[in-house]
């Protein structure tokens, strides 16, 4: 047989997905995938109900043009600007086969969400990592290094905010160090912002405004309405550039699912008309806290995070695989490491799980401690 | 700004969503894009309203097993073998990105569905068609001439059966003849049987049987089951392959969409059970039958099909944009031919629409015969 290309031949099945497996297999409670276990909101599936067998065929490729006005109001972007994608995967995978391919390097901060790494060398890209630091204050930004990083083939930042394992939130100033940096040397930036609703801090998320000439900003409903399975993910993209990479995405999967676009276009004014955000904050918040003092009182060491419903945190004894055997699932910090090394002992935890799972899962940790 | 990549430098509008928006801004009756008038089964219907609400979240890359266990019992092959995609487009782009990229070719006919030709180019490859013969006696394959295009670099040969735009079903004589010629060159076959359903004839569809050991199906319930808009299709791989195909998907959009997986997963086994396909090809044979006699009293061409809910048709005097101006959209041949002459005036016409809508347009378009 012929053989496989690079990406087929190095393919790894998701971490996320391992997890997901081995919790299953040892009947643990998984506080590893980063999917809620609360129900979406009510509005959003008597929505879906009622698109079901109306709104059934294709849609167009850049989206439903009734979530393109609802995305655009909720973010204020002309609708013209917004790419709806199946889910927020695809509209990284669209921008990194639209903005960079071989002999190009991308920058990204170090821990990085999994996917990010194949996505640009599935394009042929290189992908150079900058880690991010650690201390008491939590983790930061060291915006020099990211500079030293940069070389003439550099084409791209690409950003995560609220961050994905740490839950860190760039802060006004790391976002205007790093949009300066993007402009001095001209690269575009993608910023990750999925969890947008989703940060605990005054700080401001949405690097759009301080740099719309050159930022892709991508979300997702999913994330947003508690219904990670749906795909309805979305690129809110300078001005102008909307259709090319339309017609890169619509050579990915041509649409979005139609009933689910439908759904989302009644649904993301509903949720911000109710204060369906600032509730999911609240409700979030409440389980972090629980959980940041349930592991402090283990004696981990846990890095409070200002956004996102994950936390990191380090025990020198424990490792994912040993704790998913105990009962309880996380992901091993070394998934979001690549090119430097792994601070010792780090996991990060997903407390978008119902209470008794949290308190279970404190419970099973306690006789390790 | 930094210059975009040639996918998305190079990107056009399908020509599909073109028509369609020419339909809606003259009013025209359409019969360009392939979705159906009729909805969905209510067996499906039934089926998504009650998975939205109790499978929201993320599934397996793979699939949902359910899912993966139904297509398998249905396409009598391995579960295992099976991966679920958002769509047969985005089966189609993992497997383009899977087992082809620079330097290579790819052997496909002419005239060609329009997605197939930028996916090659996106994995850096590069598409080679054979135009497809046509006489009285319909359309054929010249094996002699797919033998001829086979050069060192060929790496995989792209067939489509029932074909889009055509209808022609390969017979049992050329799936053999193109098979032989794949195992002699060492070609991977990807056979987008998307249609398998809806054949007119008794010759068998499925390549699969003939060269398990090298043949990738692509197949969709959007098209089965009258649902292009919920973007769950899936590819049937040779034993041993899913995983590396799973790999290069989750970075495309990670799942498709869990509601409508769990639907398709019920949904399926019953169309079989209860005898939906045969009463979907009796439904669109009878159109066809009446679409075809419509268009020959007008003094048309028409090469009928033997399969899809499409068929080519031609008109030394008539042009796709002069016709939806006329109020009766289809879909120009050119739009199918990249590398070869179209025929002169062919045009494809989607009969998958009302018979008021195909009444309509045959009275529109006899007032230009």
């Amino acid at each position: 047989m012929p053989e496989l290309m690079p990406a087929a031949r190095t393919a790894r099945e998701s971490i996320f997905s391992v997890m997901s497996r081995l919790a299953a297999q040892h009947g643990a409670v998984n506080l590893g995938q980063g999917f809620p276990a609360d129900p979406p909101p009510a509005f959003l599936l008597e929505a879906a109900r009622g698109a079901v067998g109306h709104f059934d065929q294709y849609s167009p490729p850049a989206g439903l043009p009734a979530l393109r006005e609802a995305l655009g109001a909720d973010l204020h972007v002309n609708p013209q600007d917004i790419v709806v994608t199946c889910g927020a995967t695809e509209a990284l995978a669209a921008l990194a086969l639209s903005l960079y391919g071989p002999g190009d390097e991308v920058l990204m901060l170090e821990p990085v969400y999994d996917v990010y790494l194949p996505q640009a060398r599935l394009a042929g890209a290189t992908p150079v990592t900058v880690p991010m630091t650690l201390d008491d204050g939590g983790w930061a930004v060291d915006v020099n290094a990211v500079q030293a990083a940069v070389t003439g083939r550099t084409r791209a930042l690409l950003l995560n905010t609220p961050h994905n394992p740490t839950g860190k939130v760039l802060s006004a100033a790391e976002q205007r160090d790093l949009v300066a940096l993007a402009r001095q040397h001209d690269l575009w930036i993608i910023s990750d912002e999925v969890y947008d609703e989703l940060s605990f801090t005054d700080e401001p998320v949405g690097l759009r405004s301080l740099a719309p000439e050159r930022t892709f900003t991508v979300g997702s409903a999913g994330k947003r309405l508690e219904a990670t399975g749906w795909r309805v993910g979305w690129v809110a993209c300078p001005a102008g550039l909307a259709p090319q990479v339309v017609g890169v995405r619509q050579l990915a999967s041509f649409c979005a699912p139609t009933p689910l676009q439908v759904a989302g276009a009644q649904a993301l004014p509903r949720a911000r008309q109710e204060g369906f955000y600032a509730q999911l904050r609240e409700k979030y918040r409440v389980r972090k806290e629980w959980m940041v003092s349930g592991l402090r009182a283990l004696g981990v060491t846990v890095h409070e995070p200002q956004g996102t419903y994950f936390l990191t945190a380090q025990h020198p004894a424990w490792d994912a695989l040993s704790l998913v055997r105990e009962g309880v699932a996380v992901i091993p910090g070394e998934a979001f490491y690549d090119q430097h090394d792994c601070p010792p002992g780090l996991f990060r935890v997903a407390f978008c799980k119902s209470q008794e799972d949290l308190e279970e899962a404190l419970a099973r940790l306690s006789r390790l401690a």
